[in-house]
């Protein structure tokens, strides 16, 4: 089914974008738009569609679970690299639907609490609740990627984690969750003009932090993480999609394409009246 | 200060709708829209513009407490009969900022486990933190609202809770927390309407709920009940308003007016960068 919203597109973003079999990340083109034939003027209406789409299927989803007609729910997991735009997804295409139908878990750097248990006890009790979207900004992939490149944990154990993941992702989609991984993919010649117009901006200091150039040095090394990343735990019920993301306008509407098709394939109802609609009106008349 | 968006309004929305002094709920005319003078065309367009300005704000003060310049925060607590638009407010006006700065709380009837503490324990965690905006979906008063009217507590335990109330948002207005305490005022007639509509419209029904009309038979009661939290809590540090809610529009209006206002008053600041942005630069540009 293809969202009405999305008369412009050329192709699927699900089938378009999907990092399965033999993908490799270092043959992406960042600046690339697979499957949106238009500019960015264009994009920037579609969005606005989309938005009006998604936020129909979203209320749609919340009333089928409140009426205990469906346990579905959404989990939207980001990861990228630092100024990929994360953010402006959450704001722009996860903010453009009801925000009592969302829930938004930032993972920063886990506490000494945290990193006492398994790397996955955090993760667990932020699952989306039915008939909820679900938004996580990072995730348990940071115990893969950064904990991979920066020797976080001993070799055996990221090993142990990439299966870790998988058995996780299949009890929730099991439990009617559907899963959308998307890494936002930027060129490392992008990531270093947007951290110069942080610098150059003072109302924009505020969201640089000198660290982020010392990650920013290990480029090849995450970039290795997240092939391994998409060869381990992009799975028939839970795909990677890798979403070219130099163009901010291309990233918005692939993740908000991405995020239809799976509302459309849950197709959400309107529950039914669990109560006598004749003899409410009556009672009601009567007040 | 005035809101650069409120170039149509005559007055202050947070004088002209504050519940304080000999205020009187059943002189609020629910169909009024004081304060504004232009009709809902305008309004919808007003409501635009105050989204942006709210917007920008909301960012300076999420920034000023990442940057560690401000403790500052906004609670915004809706309380209101059913059908009075609380969920339109967090959608239209709340759903206009950052959902990344928002903590949203929507107080349900307790559970055991809630009910086995003191009213407030629920409550307490959910406080905003630092540079958020905080919002309840009902809140604490429920406590002394349905519990009053329903009889819930003892009327001693009512009458405590008066005052637990006060000193818990000192608390919080002390430690930097603005709050903004609405009560969305409609009338009984068009609580009637609103209701029937949902009645009439299958997509609406999983929103409706027979118990709401026998709540509505004790219209008087919670009317009575409301006064009293106005008498009682509505402090100067705290203060109540009653917001004419029989129009959508102007409800959302002044609601984001006196947003905006709480906003204007911390005044928010990006803050300074605490690191050598000329050597950053230096950093950046050698990788």
């Amino acid at each position: 089914m293809t969202p009405k919203s999305q008369k412009h597109w050329n192709g699927d973003a699900s089938t378009l974008l999907r990092a399965t079999g033999g993908f490799r990340l270092d043959r992406v083109d960042a600046d690339a738009s697979p499957g949106y034939g238009r500019r960015k003027r264009d994009a920037v209406a579609d969005l606005v569609a989309g938005a009006d789409e998604l936020s129909e299927l979203q209320e749609r989803l919340y009333a089928s679970a409140r009426g205990g007609t469906s346990e579905a729910s959404v989990l939207l997991i980001l990861q990228a690299m630092d100024t990929a735009g994360k953010g402006g997804i959450v704001r722009h295409v996860v903010g453009s639907v009801d925000p009592q139908g969302v829930q938004l878990t930032a993972f920063k750097k886990p506490t000494p609490e945290e990193l006492a248990h398994d790397f996955l006890w955090r993760v667990r009790p932020q699952a989306p609740a039915p008939g909820m979207i679900g938004v996580f900004d990072r995730s348990h992939y940071e115990d893969v990627l950064i904990g991979k490149v920066r020797s976080l944990a001993p070799e055996e154990e990221i090993e142990r984690r990439y299966g870790a993941i998988v058995d996780f992702e299949k009890e929730l989609t099991d439990a009617g969750t559907h899963i959308v991984k998307v890494m936002l993919h930027i060129s490392a010649h992008e990531q270093r003009d947007r951290l110069m117009d942080r610098l150059d901006r003072p109302d924009k200091h505020w969201k640089y932090n000198p660290d982020d150039v010392d990650e920013r040095k290990l480029w090849p090394d995450y970039m290795k993480a997240y092939q391994s990343v998409f060869e381990r735990t992009s799975t028939a019920n839970a795909p990677w999609y890798v979403v070219p993301a130099n163009h901010k306008w291309y990233a918005r509407l692939a993740v908000q394409s991405l995020l239809l098709n799976a509302l459309l394939e849950i197709d959400p109802r309107w529950p039914a009246a669990s109560f006598d609609v004749a003899a409410e009106r009556e009672r009601l008349r009567a007040t």
